[in-house]
Parts: C-alpha cells; structure tokens; sequence
C-alpha cells in the first residue's frame, strides 16, 4: 500500500492526549447528566451501572500513563466513592494529572510492547487508543441508560 | 508542554485505517450478534434502531475518504436494505473500498480544514478520527441492545 512506503506520522503526542482529554469532557458531562440517585443505582439489561463503569475509567487512565511512563503497572483503587461529587472529584484530579505526566512520556516508550496491568499485551501506544476507545464504548452504553431514564445526553460532538 | 517542543508524530495513516478496520470488523460482528427481526425493529428509550446507526455509519465510511481525497463531499445513499445480510453485505462492499481507497489519499489533505458533507468543519484527520469515534459510540449503544435482549455482544477486544 501506498502508506507502506511513505510512513509519514500524522498524530503527535499531544494531538492524542487532546483528544482524550476532550472526550474525558464529554464523559464529565455524561456523569452529570445522571441524577444523584441513578449514577450508582440504574442499568440496562443487567449490566454495571454507569457510575461503575466511571470507576473503571478512573481505575485506568493515570496509571495508564504512569505505566507507559515508567514500566510499573499500578491500577489505581479508587476506593469507593458514593455520590456523584465524589466521583467528579476523582475524575478533575485524574484530568489534571494527565496534563502533567502525559507529555512526560518518554518517546522512545510509545512503541514498547508490555503486558499492561499485567493483562494487555501491546505497544505502549496500542494501549493508549485501547483505553481511549473503551472510554468512548462505555459512554455511548451511558447514553442509552440516559435515554432510558427519559434524559437527553451531551451532544456528542461537544469536547469543550 | 514537551510535547511541543518534540512535535515527533506516532501514528501512521495505515495504522489509522487499521485501527478503524479493527473497530469495523467488531462493528461487524456486532450486527451478526442481532436476531433479524430485531436489528431494525428494537432499540431501548425511544432511540434509533442498531441497523438505522449502522445505514449512518455506511453513509459516511467511504464518503468520507473520497471527500478527503478529492474535496467532493458526497454522502452515500445505502438506500433501504431490510435484511441483516443486505446491509452486511452493502457493510463489506464497504470494507474492501476502504482498503483501496484510504491509502491514495494524498498526506498533504490529512491536514486541510473543509466542511465536510457540508456540516462539519475541522481538519480532515480530525474528521476522520471523528467517524472512528462515532462508530464507536454507535456500537456501544447496540451493546446496551444486545444485553436488553439476552445476547452477550462479542468481546470488546476482538477486533479480528
């Protein structure tokens, strides 16, 4: 194929973690959208609910990057937060760490093959997309919980 | 940020095109995962039916590489397939396209802003990530579907 022999990159670093980190907003906003007594409480056809799913995103991204960072895969326990503020205060102190430790990965790092977690084998950067598209996988199942609930979600182009 | 500084690129426009046809071939399953007489006639809290996201997935997939070649914009009209195999069918012809098609677009357009289809308006990588995105939004809200309907949907993971 043509891109086979021209391996131009077209994504830097930092498009990547903008990315995420606008699509972390959209989350942000699905959150909120839940009201107080459904976050941890409503589901559809007996899977988790989405304050669950939330808990497994916060579980994930810092250590994500702190593992691609350094080669020690750590997940986080969120401990067991109840409400929705709580919540929402876990997901504001990942967005800012990310910022901070994201442009900190080595370069080099990106194409390392680990067993992430001690469970995914892939390249570093394999891992990130992996985790940025399971973000986006259990929000669209948010929405749906959301529509159930009689609630319009966030638009879903809205990233700001 | 370093990142800035190091505006080192990590993503090939084949790895793009893989990542997406991975995300597809998953995508694909997922509507094999449908009982025939539920894919256009089910959907959970008033939203549209998993085969209706699947025809807007269609009417945007090749549209949308042909726009970012050439500048034309065009959607395609998928017409009113009624039948799971119709529309894998019309789903496949697709993929095959894909794969001709992706690797002719010039580098150079990756990065110029357009309308595209007239509507949306951003670099055309950005546009392209966004349909990747949109396809996965889509196929998490069937994921709600298939659970409401007893099937457990293929794994997330599996994207041969």
């Amino acid at each position: 194929m043509a891109t086979e022999s021209i391996p131009v990159n077209l994504i830097t670093a930092d498009a990547l973690l903008q990315n995420w980190q606008g699509h972390r907003r959209l989350t942000r906003k699905t959150i909120e959208a839940f009201p107080e007594d459904k976050l941890f409480h409503f589901s559809v056809g007996g899977m988790r609910t989405f304050g669950e799913m939330a808990l497994e995103l916060i579980g994930m991204a810092v250590p994500l990057v702190e593992g691609v960072s350094s080669g020690q895969w750590k997940a986080f326990e969120p401990g067991n937060p109840g409400t929705k503020n709580e919540l929402l205060l876990l997901w504001d102190a990942q967005t800012a760490q990310l910022d901070e430790k994201f442009p900190k990965i080595p370069l080099a790092r990106f194409w390392v093959v680990e067993k992430a977690f001690g469970e995914w084998e892939m390249p570093a950067l394999a891992m990130i997309q992996y985790a940025i598209d399971n973000e986006i996988h259990h929000r669209g199942e948010g929405y749906v919980y959301l529509r159930a609930l009689g609630i319009q979600p966030p638009p879903f182009w809205e990233r700001d």
